[in-house]
């Protein structure tokens, strides 16, 4: 990926980054150029083996097939996971079943130049600060509803870190006391409730509960099992009432996580980022009105909620820029934190 | 409280500072040391007349007495409310029913002096940051369970302020939803469950509902409509069973808060400060329980959950300090901002 001098140390040879966006079920890259650009993209891969030698080995194909002449000055990754202040190891990523693994010095050993890694949610936040719609409001939350359902927070020019790199996790506060099980250890979260992978489970109870409701989301997805929560937007759009009537539920669980995002971060602006919310139209309308109905008034007057203007690009993107501040204060690995 | 030179201007003439806690039925004056040393204390004062300039005599008055020579610099207020940006306007004060009130340029023409407003919440934090159990500690959040709940934020050393001074407004995360009514807009709050004034809500009803089972603690207030949190807590100190199976409620409510909080402002360090759980043997442990086997495994990890080391000074202190920081700054009147 770099040249290296007579010295060892890489010798910066280009004005480009590599960014990576490793989520749970797909692998994605592009070649960034220092100013957020996207010079070149990688075809996406589907993660189908999630240990992490193969998934390393993947990242790494995919540099080498994006970057063949090694000149970029290193690889800031965006992770479905909690990682270390460093940005060096991956201490929790339940959706990948992997803990504490070191996928910085493994993968920088791999390609011979210095990795980064970010929590995906807080690496959206920092592209939509430095690129997208957030640029220039430094009271800032980035709300991220895929599969998962996290966030990251701008607060006073500061973007937030926290003691475990973990600040923002909007999708684990409780929103029905006692509720729903969640994925994490806490039951009843926002996520277990208007995350992807919840909205397909409560499609599939209510069609269990009522076939005859379901019969046409069934017949969309051909069988109750794969119903996803794709199923449930695409057939809300064609009008299907069961569809319907989910859809206007998690509507109404996001606006509770939405009231309590601005009652707790007090943000000018929340960007809703993520495939749950990147095909709904007007929902960024909806949980705008919400909030500023019910937030105490002050926090709700004036409080904007619209959609990120990146797409499912932000994690990548901010991966890299983040990559790029750490690795430009050689602070990359084993720095004592990735934060502003 | 300071003597004028030729020129008009205040002449700093001592190491002292005047710190006010307005709450909602209190008001508590202290003449306070640079340092955050208590030097006098005046008598509490019911607060009878709310409305602002009855309030405003009063806070006179007890500046005067404590301070009879004029030497404080100014006066700092933490008031149950959200303040605007330079501390001088209450913008929203729902339990005193002040909504845009310059406090600041009133009283300030009255003594003669700067005066700086700081939300109750975000002045605990201050003081407990400072001066209390918190000192040393960059990822804190103190959660305020008294009448209402509230809180305020340090994370990666900055004390959080927001787009409207309302970070930490953790009173007003919706824990159930479609819950009980909120004073707020809101439904379902952890304030409508866990506040002061709900838990006692909380007991009249279920008094209501069964009073047979009832009947000790309506006994020991005199008369259901007399209940308050505090009948409760006296009452389940003494085995009362409705009184322990409510504050059995109350704490799994705080436990979903304090949940909440961890995952969301991923904080080392919580500390309990308020009426409801000063009176608490043990809920701390409790809370700290709940939080590492139910938050996300990096935030849980470690988290500990203690009462603050101030107790019910640490408004008065936290705003106090936070008025000399202003003034010191030169920021008040009319400065854009008293965050650091």
């Amino acid at each position: 990926m770099v040249h290296r001098g007579a010295s060892g140390r890489p010798r910066r040879s280009g004005g480009t980054i590599l960014g990576v966006d490793l989520g749970a079920t797909n692998l994605r890259a592009a070649l960034v150029d220092l100013e957020g650009r996207i010079v070149r993209r990688a075809a996406p891969e589907p993660v189908v083996d999630r240990r992490p030698a193969a998934v390393l080995a993947a990242i790494g194909r995919m540099a080498r097939e994006l970057d063949p002449d090694a000149s970029a000055v290193g690889v800031g990754i965006s992770v479905a996971a909690q990682v270390d202040a460093g940005g060096q190891h991956v201490r929790y990523a339940p959706n990948l079943g992997w803990q504490g693994v070191p996928v910085g010095r493994r993968l920088s050993r791999l390609l011979g130049v210095p990795v980064v890694l970010t929590n995906d949610a807080r690496a959206a936040t920092w592209a939509e600060w430095k690129l997208g719609r957030g640029r220039g409001c430094d009271q800032l939350f980035v709300l991220v509803v895929g599969t998962g359902v996290g966030g990251g927070a701008v607060v006073d020019g500061h973007w937030l870190s926290g003691s475990a790199c973990a600040v923002g996790e909007i999708g684990h506060v409780t929103i029905v006391a006692g509720g729903r099980k969640c994925t994490c250890p806490n039951a009843g979260c926002l996520e277990a409730y208007a995350g992807g992978w919840a909205i397909a489970e409560r499609a599939r109870e209510a069609i269990r509960a009522d076939p005859e409701a379901g019969e046409a989301v069934r017949r969309l997805a051909g069988s109750v099992d794969a119903v996803t929560s794709q199923t449930i937007a695409l057939a809300a759009v064609r009008g299907d009432p069961l569809a319907v009537r989910l859809r206007e539920q998690t509507a109404g669980y996001l606006a509770d996580g939405a009231v309590s995002v601005v009652n707790a971060f007090n943000p000018e602006l929340v960007l809703l980022v993520g495939g749950v919310v990147d095909s709904w139209p007007g929902i960024g309308r909806k949980l705008e009105g919400a909030a500023r109905r019910r937030c105490q008034p002050p926090a709700a007057n004036g409080v904007r909620i619209r959609r990120g203007a990146l797409g499912s690009d932000a994690p990548l993107l901010g991966a890299a820029l983040r990559a790029h501040v750490s690795i430009e204060r050689g602070g990359t690995p084993g720095q004592r934190r990735t934060n502003v």
